[in-house]
C-alpha cells in the first residue's frame, strides 16, 4: 500500500507528523486538512491527496482522529520503533546532537559515539563513552546500526560515509559541508546553517 | 537578469557554490558541467541550464572558470558581502553555532545572542555578550539586522518570530521543531535532524 509513493510526499509526512504531534501535545483530538493546511502553510486539498496514499484517514466533514493518524504516519516512516544511530564526530556539533532531547520520543537514540582526537577517546559524552573511528566499523556491524550522523570536518567526511556504508549503514545525515558520494540504496540527507541561509539571501532588499 | 529565477533553481545555488569552493581549495582552476554533475549526483544538463541563467558562464569545451564562477554566485546569492545574524536561544545549539567556524567565510556573522534565563543574561558566549530577549527588538532595529536563527524551545519560536519580523528580520533559520506563521515578505528554512532522519527510515529495510 505504500510502495509507490512519491519521494515528495514522504518528504512531507515528517512534516504532517510533527504539527500532528503538537496539536496532540496541545490537547487537540480532532483536526482537518484546513487547520493543518493553515499551520504548515500548504493548501488543503495537497494534504487531503498526500493522505490520500495511506488510505483511510478522515472521513469527509468529520476531519482527522490526531491519535490515530498520528500512530498511521508512524507506522508509514518506520518510526514506531526506536532506531539506534551512531554519531560520527564527538566535537561542539556531536556535543550538541548528544545533548539533544528532541531524538527519543520521535524514534531515534543515539547509541555510540566515534571521534578520533587521542584526547577525546575513552571520555564519556552524556552516558556514551567516546570510541576511536578505527573501532567504528565492528561496533556497528555488531549492533546492525542503520543510521549513522555524520559531525566530523569537511575533508574526513567522504571518508567517515565510506566506512559507514561498508558497515551497513544505509542512511546518512550529513551535517559535514559537503556534498557525499554513495551508491543508490543509501539514502542522504544534508544539514548545513550556511545553505539554508544562501537560500533567503537572494530575496532580501 | 536574475529577477525570474524559479525558487527551485536558488535552492541549488548555494550547493554549486558550496562544491566550486572546495574544487578551488583543493587547487582546481576550472571544472566542467560533467565534473560538478558527478560530484554532487545532479545532471550535467541540469547544472548547464540552471546556470544558463545568469548568462555567460562557461562555454562549451572550455569549462567553467572556478573562481569566476564562485564570484558570479556569491553576487547573485548576495553573498559577496557579510550579514550580521542575530542568534536567538543560547542553549546547547546555541553556543555549538557561537563557536562554528563555517559562517564567516561563506557570508555570515552571529552579531549578537539573545537568552531569556536570567542565568545567562551578561554572560559571554565566544566574544558576545548574551543579551536578554527583551532588549532583542532595539538591537535589531539599531544594527539593521535582517537575519535570525532561533534555537528556542518549539513552545517559544513562533513568539520569538513574531518579534524579529516586527523589528524588520526578513529571513529566519528556524531551528526549533516546529512550522512558524509567517508574513508572504519573510522567508523561513528549518533545520530539524528528526525530520531528515525521517525522511530516511521509511525507505530502511
Amino acid at each position: 500500500m505504500t510502495a509507490n509513493i512519491p519521494d515528495i510526499v514522504i518528504g512531507r509526512l515528517p512534516i504532517y507528523l510533527r504539527a500532528l504531534s503538537r496539536l496532540a501535545v496541545e490537547g487537540h483530538e480532532v483536526t482537518s486538512s484546513h487547520e493543518l493546511g493553515r499551520r504548515l502553510g500548504i493548501s488543503s486539498a495537497q494534504i487531503r491527496k498526500d493522505l490520500s496514499h495511506f488510505g483511510g484517514f478522515g472521513k469527509q466533514g468529520t476531519g482527522y482522529q490526531i491519535s490515530y493518524l498520528v500512530e498511521q504516519l508512524r507506522q508509514v516512516l518506520k518510526v514506531d520503533q526506536e532506531w539506534e544511530v551512531a554519531l560520527i564526530g564527538a566535537g561542539d556539533l556531536g556535543t550538541a546532537l548528544m545533548h539533544y532531547k528532541g531524538f527519543s520520543d520521535r524514534g531515534f537514540r543515539i547509541a555510540c559515539v566515534f571521534d578520533n582526537a587521542p584526547q577525546k577517546i575513552g571520555k564519556k559524552i552524556g552516558d556514551l563513552d567516546i570510541h576511536a573511528i578505527a573501532d567504528m566499523q565492528s561496533v556497528i556491524k555488531e549492533r546492525g546500526i542503520k543510521i549513522a550522523m555524520i559531525a566530523v570536518p569537511a575533508e574526513k567526511a567522504q571518508e567517515v560515509a565510506d566506512k559507514l556504508i561498508e558497515a551497513g549503514v544505509q542512511a546518512i545525515l550529513n551535517y559535514a559541508p559537503m556534498t557525499l558520494n554513495v551508491p543508490g540504496n543509501v539514502k542522504v540527507q544534508y544539514i548545513d546553517p550556511v545553505v539554508n541561509m544562501q537560500r533567503m539571501t537572494f530575496y532580501l532588499v
